[in-house]
């Protein structure tokens, strides 16, 4: 028995999001233990490290799962891919030890937030970009961000309902920048509470279209309130880039 | 009576391709003909600039249409994207003299072909990008390239039963290089022959793989039959940039 670690990319625009649920077969997950079973000849049941929301798209998501097949870990890549459909690909795989478990390792997670702010969407980015016509200072939503660097407390940033205890999380990096007629929000840190980096991003296009004010944001993560941040982004313009386990 | 000039960005996937087909309904032209008819409320036929191919994307292809509507031009674009499914966006539209025909004027069009080279393909970029595992040498893609700039008898880079007389085209530009883990082909030229940009790109690509030596693209342009050349690389890498009228 060994373990095997897969980085996963995906186009999310056709699935009910990464976690298996009872009323769709539509789940990144279900495709995966589907294509895997279907390659080793066995019944796999991966444990993803993050589970993306329906319409989220992955560069860099992680799976492990353990098998009796006598394939090498590295050609797992290889072999999978031709079982599965062009939107979901395993760009790397690789034995790791039995004990590690995604969920459970220090990792330093990466996510892209993409808003497009041409006149009108560009049809060839449209399921990979959240399109607005409203206009952003960059200046203002990089001040925005500053207060959210560091440890904090981010209840205010995470969807009511979630459950979970902890909500302390480090961000270690959070930049704003342009790239053509898009803006990009680039989010590093320890860990995400449920839709907590969308809930940055809408806070932060508010900050950057004059609604709220930079500053607001010291309040925002005080209240321990969700009503206190910004609206929730739409689930297409987010993209988890990568996971690096520490 | 007014015509009308649209500048059309599309997502080319879904559908076979610009130009009206008895057998199906799946075109861009026609897709754009109902949703102008619904919003005018008169019947109207465009007349395309560039019959992309099926496949193929456009970030800008142009067409025209004349109408009785007292919709001011630069109104249209704002109207029709109301009636038009989400692939398809009229970026820009403005009223035009009666006599401009987007066949007929001198322009300068730009294409750009975009290859993927990564280990495996992104899913994100899947649909507007060409994947090839081969490695390819961008200096010899742009030794080969240097050829083809210029005033040339374009026969051997012209789909076989094409019909067109004069296969005398002029390339103004060609450049090849990378960005990021993708290699751009960006040519711009007075007019591109059916198939011409696609058989570029696979003939500098088999130039990048070592399959053919840059200075044979001297005999492909001699020889003045499409057997000469490199394949026809495929749809899906290709994107009408721009217009340019002169």
């Amino acid at each position: 028995m060994k373990r095997i670690c897969l980085k996963v990319s995906y186009d999310g625009t056709n699935y009910h999001g990464w976690q298996r649920q009872d009323n769709t077969s539509d789940t990144i997950e279900e495709v995966l233990n589907k294509a895997l079973s279907e390659t080793l000849g066995e019944p796999i049941e991966v444990i993803g490290a993050s589970r993306t929301d329906a319409g989220v798209h992955a560069l860099g998501n992680i799976a492990v799962f353990d098998t009796n097949a006598r394939i090498p870990g590295e050609k797992v890549s290889f072999a999978v891919n031709k079982h599965l459909p062009e939107d979901i690909v395993v760009v790397e795989s690789m034995e790791v030890e039995q004990s590690f478990h995604p969920r459970k390792c220090d990792s330093i997670k990466t996510y892209d937030y993409r808003i497009s702010t041409g006149r009108f969407v560009n049809p060839t980015k449209r399921l990979y970009t959240y399109h607005s016509h409203n206009s952003f200072d960059i200046e203002r939503m990089r001040a925005g961000a500053g207060y959210l660097i560091g440890t904090h407390d981010f209840k205010s940033f995470c969807q009511t309902g979630a459950q979970v205890k902890d909500t302390v999380r480090t961000i270690y990096t959070l930049e704003v920048f342009a790239d053509g007629d898009e803006i990009i929000i680039r989010v590093s840190g320890n860990g995400f509470l449920y839709n907590m980096v969308r809930i940055i991003a809408g806070t932060l296009m508010d900050i950057g279209m004059g609604r709220r004010e930079p500053e607001d944001v010291k309040e925002m993560l005080a209240a321990l309130d969700r009503n206190a941040a910004g609206p929730t982004a739409p689930a297409c313009g987010l993209t988890l880039v990568s996971y690096e386990f520490l």
